[in-house]
C-alpha cells in the first residue's frame, strides 16, 4: 500500500498514468485510495445559496461533514445547526472567528462569500492554522492571491480553490483521452461561459464586493477551462469588452468580454464571458486528430460531452459531493489530483483574470507568465 | 403578375415578408416568381477543381447553362468541349476572351481563378459586356472590389458573387426565423470556418495569386456568415493571428487568425478563420429567446442544423445547382434575394478582410464603416 501511495503522490499532475491500466474513475473512486477514512470536519463561512448547496452536497459526502458555520448573518445560524446538528460552540460571526484557532472539531474552513472577501477571510483562517478551502475566483486580484497562498503555506495549512470541475467524470475523460494523443496535437479551444444575470442588487453586480462583473464569476470557467482542456498554459491574452446595459453593469462590473488566449505550441483559445445571454455553457477542444465538445461543460450537471468517437455522458454525481470526498483525501491523505486545485492553481487564473482586465483597459495585447 | 414582380423587386433585402405569407422557400423555389424560362449560357473561366463542381451542378440547372469556357491552360479545353457540348467558337483563353465581346451565345462569365486575377478579369468582362459572376473572395483589397463594382455600373452589366449558401435552405430558414423574432434580440455570433490545407505548391499558399491565405478563403466564411446570421452590420473589428509553421505559410499568407466583431445593437462576434485544422465548420447564434446552431455550416452539404427548437436538418440541393438558378433569376428577371449577392455584398467583406489584416498589423481595434 506504502508504494501504491508514494506512487500516487509522484505522478504529475494532469498526467494519468495510462500504462499501469489506472483510469481517471479508479484514480478517484476506488476506495483502495484513501489512506484512511478520516472525516474532514468543514465550517462554511458565508450561508448563501451556493453554501446551501454545497451542504446539502455534503449530506452524501463520505470523507466530509458540515460541522460549523461562519456568517455574517446570525438571524441565519439556528436553522443551519437544525438542519446539520452544528453545537453552539462551532457557530462564529464575523468578527469572533480567529477564535476557531482553539476548535479542535474543525479542520477546515470553505469561503463562500462574496469575492472581494476571499482574501482577508482567507489569510484569518490560515492565521488560525485551519485548512482553506475557497470559492473561486480566490481573489480580486492577483497581489492578494499570491499573499493568500503565501500565508496558507507560512501557517502550514492547505489551501483548495473550489473548482468542482476538476473531479467531473466527463472532464477528466476527456483530459485522460488528450493526455493518450486520441485527439492528436491540440489546435484550439473554445469556451463559451454565460448566463443572463436577474436581480440588479445582489451583490455579484456590486464592483466593491465582486471586484469585477461576468469574468469574475462565470468567465472563469472559460479561463480555467482553457487551462485543463488544453493542457498548456497560455502566454498571452487579447480580450475586447462590449457593455449594453451600463445602468445594471456598472463602472468596474464587465457584462459581456470576447478574450483570446495564445500558446506557445500554437494553440489558440477563442472565449467568450457574459452576464447577458443564455444557452452559453459550452466547450469545444480540437486537435489534429480529433475533438471533444461539451455542453453543458461547467453547470452543476448532468453534463453532456461528446468527441470525434461517439458520445460520453459519463454517469453524473453531484459534483460538490464528490470534490469534498476528494479535497479531504487531498488534505488528509496528500492525494494528487489530476487536475491541480491548490492556490498555486487558483492563481494562475486570477493572473489571467488581470491580464484580460488589462488587456481591455490597453486595447492591447498581455504576455502572461505562468510557468 | 406584373404586380408581385414589383412587389418583389422591392422588398428590403433581408427582410422577409412573412407577413405576405411567404416562405424563404416559395420565394426561391416556385416558379412562379420566374418571369420567363431565360437560360443564363455561362462561360467558365478558370477550369480547376470548383470550376468542375460548378459545371457539374448545372448539369441539374433548369435555368443556366454552361456554354463557353476561358482557360490560361488551353490543353484542358478538348475534355470540356466534349463533356458540355461547347462549340469551338465558345472556347477563349486568357490573352483573347475580351474578344466574348461579340459573342452572342454568352451572357455571363463565372470567373473562378486565384483570388488576385479576379479584379483585372472581372474589369476585362464587364467591358465586354457580359455579366460576371465572381468567387468569393472578389478581391484582395477593397480598392479592386470597389473598381469591379464601378466598371460593372458603368458597363451596365450585373456582378454577382458566389456566395452559394445564399441561397441555401437551413441558412435561409434560420434567417426566416431570426427576422420573425423567434431568437429574440440577437447576442452573439460564433464562426468557425477552417480546414487543414495540403499541398504546399497550391496557389492558395503563393501569396501573389491568393492575396492572403486562409482568411481569403476559408475565413470569409465566417465574416460573411456573421453579417448575414447577426442581420446587422458590424462597428468594429479585432483579430489576432498565430503561425505554427512559417514554410508553408509563408509572409502574407495567413495560417490562423481569431476575430472578433462588434455592433451597435451590443451583438458581439467571435471567429476563427485557419489553414491548421479540420473538424472547423460551426456557426452558433444566440438570442435572447433562442439559438441556432449549424454543424456543417458551410461545406457542400448536406448542412446540419438545429434551433432551439429541435432540428431543421432541411433537404439537401446542390448548393451551385440552386445558386445558378436563381442567378439566372437575379439577372434577367431582376429578383431580389433574401440575402443579397451582388458586388456591394461582396465589397462589404472585403472591407471586413481589409480591417481584420489591419488589427493583426497594428495589434488595435479597427472601425468599420459599412453602412
Amino acid at each position: 500500500m506504502k508504494s501504491r501511495r508514494k506512487f500516487l503522490q509522484h505522478i504529475s499532475a494532469g498526467v494519468i498514468p495510462i500504462a499501469f491500466g489506472f483510469t481517471p474513475e479508479s484514480l478517484l473512486f476506488n476506495p483502495d485510495n484513501s489512506q484512511n477514512d478520516k472525516t474532514l470536519r468543514v465550517a462554511l463561512m458565508g450561508l448563501g445559496s451556493y453554501a446551501n448547496r454545497v451542504a446539502d452536497a455534503m449530506k452524501d459526502s463520505k470523507r466530509a461533514k458540515v460541522v460549523g458555520v461562519i456568517s455574517g448573518t446570525p438571524s441565519k445560524i439556528p436553522e443551519w445547526q437544525k438542519r446539520f446538528d452544528i453545537p453552539d460552540k462551532n457557530c462564529y460571526n464575523y468578527e469572533n472567528f480567529d477564535a476557531i484557532k482553539d476548535n479542535k472539531d474543525i479542520d477546515a474552513v470553505y469561503i463562500i462569500t462574496p469575492n472581494a472577501q476571499h482574501h482577508n477571510q482567507c489569510l484569518r483562517v490560515a492565521a488560525a492554522g485551519k485548512h482553506v478551502i475557497c470559492e473561486k475566483p480566490m481573489a480580486i486580484n492577483a497581489k492578494e492571491g499570491r499573499e493568500m497562498v503565501e500565508a496558507c503555506e507560512k501557517a502550514g495549512v492547505k489551501l483548495l480553490i473550489g473548482y468542482r470541475m476538476h473531479f467531473e467524470a466527463n472532464t477528466l475523460e476527456i483530459v485522460k483521452m488528450r493526455n493518450a494523443g486520441e485527439f492528436g496535437d491540440i489546435k484550439f479551444f473554445q469556451g463559451l461561459s454565460g448566463f443572463k444575470i436577474g436581480d440588479p442588487n445582489q451583490w455579484r453586480l456590486d464592483p466593491k464586493l465582486a471586484g469585477g462583473g461576468a469574468l469574475m464569476d462565470i468567465g472563469i470557467y472559460a479561463v480555467n477551462g482553457t487551462r485543463y482542456m488544453v493542457g498548456e498554459e497560455p502566454i498571452w491574452v487579447t480580450a475586447q469588452e462590449t457593455k449594453t446595459d451600463a445602468s445594471k453593469f456598472r463602472e468596474g462590473v464587465d457584462e459581456t468580454i470576447t478574450f483570446q488566449l495564445g500558446f506557445e505550441s500554437g494553440v489558440v483559445a477563442s472565449c467568450l464571458s457574459t452576464y447577458n445571454m443564455n444557452n452559453l455553457d459550452k466547450f469545444f477542444l480540437n486537435g489534429s486528430k480529433g475533438f471533444a465538445e461539451m455542453q453543458p461543460s461547467t453547470g452543476y450537471g448532468p453534463i453532456r460531452s461528446a468527441t470525434h468517437k461517439g458520445r460520453l455522458d459519463m454517469p453524473h454525481t453531484t459534483h460538490q459531493t464528490t470534490q469534498m470526498d476528494e479535497m479531504a483525501k487531498i488534505i488528509f491523505d496528500n492525494k494528487v489530483p489530476i487536475i491541480p486545485v491548490d492556490g498555486k492553481e487558483g492563481l494562475k487564473d486570477i493572473i489571467i483574470l488581470d491580464a484580460i482586465y488589462e488587456a481591455v483597459r490597453t486595447g492591447s495585447k498581455v504576455d502572461l507568465n505562468l510557468t
